[in-house]
């Protein structure tokens, strides 16, 4: 690998991914796994800053998520992909870092006043959430990262890693590079009822969803509000629906559609069936891969505890360095 | 082991320890190995807390420290006896707890505002050690102590141990009894100089002393500071010598001293110098000891690997435990 950079990302177990987490975050791992030297993880660790009290679904959401994750193109041949509790040396790590980490630098996080704020219905007044940052420091140095890839609302964040690693430097001598951000262009995908698709909203096409269930969701998706007959002329721009046709649909039946629905010469139905086949279509391979990896029941278990024996060979070696420096 | 009470207690390496360690922890240690289920441990994670810009002679004060235990009677056959970074549940445990523990519970504990003003000289405002708590909670229920040996000092720590432990067992079930304080009496012993004993005051006299250095440092004592000629008369009660003469003089040979004093018939110099004879008459099997073991290299290195290993298979089970009770 040599001077190759290397990536560090994880996801939060939280269940089978619908096409939204797919265009934001799971395409792009796809897309980078052939350039860099990857490690992507569970973040089962992370889910408990904030879901501490609710860990019921923990293991079936991993399951379902990594069935995801390979059925739709990551391949663990080319990446180390893993669990983060699986690996020992996150929490290690975390602990000597939580004790180079100045609390103002959590305080501060703006990221830490909005999320306390946003989820107030939650008791999140704990010492694991505050420390989110020192955390999220350990598992992207533990693994001496030089890039992660982030969207603009987790920048302060990764400030946070950078600083972080600078004072290890600075204290015990030079260990860890300070990983840069790798910017990524998060599309906000809409759910079926014009909201930005959640789970918890229930408005969620899934990766997993049969071709069935994602016509019927499809066709029950709204579109522009204002087009009320089907003689009413449409406007694509507005149209919900159609955020999803800019992905699925090829360009040149787009060029059809446009002006079809400006002229209310297509109806929203048929309009909406052309996107669900289209949908179908590019999906169908990944959908039957998943399918067929979900019939092995050893699968996700016996991938992540291979790709976290690979990942704990490298963090090991990482560790002892820590603790050359560190002198214990 | 059955119904037997288990106990847990660390002490941080601070190199080799002064007479007033082996009576104020050591010496009950060695006592209560016979007759409970013992795991002694390095605090090695603890020292980062408060010592992270100044770890250089932490494997030195380990290697010195391991000596005076088990050179002065503490049998690594009759308890575990091992290094706490040797041990990775440490910090998982510490991760785990710390997703549950309000920040209120460390922020008001009395000892870490305490602290925060004594050291007031160090950079103390780190997040590690806001969580020193919490890490204490972790290394205690790690073994499923029932017991804990502390100082009246340390209660509040073990009072947010227990309310950590019964928070986890309020969230995921019932995996950690409550450890109760095993109230030990610490005398305060007195430094050369009238105050306390203490490494960074210079007036100590150390357990690897030999017998001369120890016979200087006795006759160099302060004793009562009203008895300016050999023929005043002296206060054994305000005596910084005889607060020693307490522990190491037979009650015999006191019953003749304090009168001698009182009355002016014994002098500061011969009343010193039958102290260091007694502390050194007790002193020297454990020295003797003591300088034997420093002649093995690898000796402590493997108690504490050794040591390490037993208490991992113990807190392999309960970690289990804990993943099983957390669904992860």
């Amino acid at each position: 690998m040599g001077t190759q950079q290397r990536i560090v990302s994880g996801m939060r177990p939280t269940g089978k991914l619908h096409i939204g987490h797919y265009h934001g975050v799971l395409e792009n791992w796809i897309k980078i796994q052939d350039s860099f030297d990857c490690f992507f993880f569970v973040a089962d660790w992370h889910s408990l800053t904030t879901e501490y009290d609710n860990t019921a679904g923990i293991r079936t959401s991993i399951h379902e998520m990594v069935l995801d994750w390979v059925g739709f193109g990551l391949d663990p041949a080319k990446s180390v992909v893993f669990r983060q509790s699986m690996v020992p040396h996150h929490s290690e790590l975390n602990l000597i870092l939580s004790m180079i980490t100045p609390v103002s630098w959590l305080e501060r996080n703006p990221t830490y006043k909005e999320m306390l704020d946003n989820l107030a219905a939650k008791d999140l007044s704990t010492f694991g959430f505050l420390g989110y940052p020192v955390l999220m420091a350990a598992d992207i140095i533990l693994y001496k990262a030089t890039r992660v890839p982030v969207g603009h609302d987790q920048l302060p964040h990764l400030e946070i890693t950078r600083e972080i690693a600078r004072r290890f430097n600075y204290l015990y001598g030079n260990v860890f590079p300070e990983p840069e951000a790798f910017l990524t262009e998060t599309p906000k995908l809409l759910g079926l009822d014009g909201r930005k698709m959640s789970k918890s909203y229930g408005n969620s096409i899934y990766l997993s969803d049969t071709a069935e269930e994602t016509t019927k969701k499809v066709l029950s998706m709204m579109t522009d509000p204002a087009r009320i007959r089907r003689s009413d002329p449409g406007d694509p721009d507005v149209c919900v629906a159609f955020n999803l046709h800019r992905i699925y649909v090829p360009q040149e039946k787009l060029d059809e559609i446009i002006p079809a629905c400006r002229n209310a010469a297509i109806g929203c139905v048929e309009c909406k069936k052309i996107l669900a086949e289209c949908m179908n279509e590019r999906l169908a391979p990944c959908r039957s891969k998943r399918a067929e990896l979900a019939t092995r029941p050893d699968f996700v278990n016996d991938l992540l505890q291979d790709g976290s024996r690979r990942a704990s060979e490298i963090s090991d070696a990482v560790m002892a360095e820590v603790r050359e420096a560190l002198k214990i």
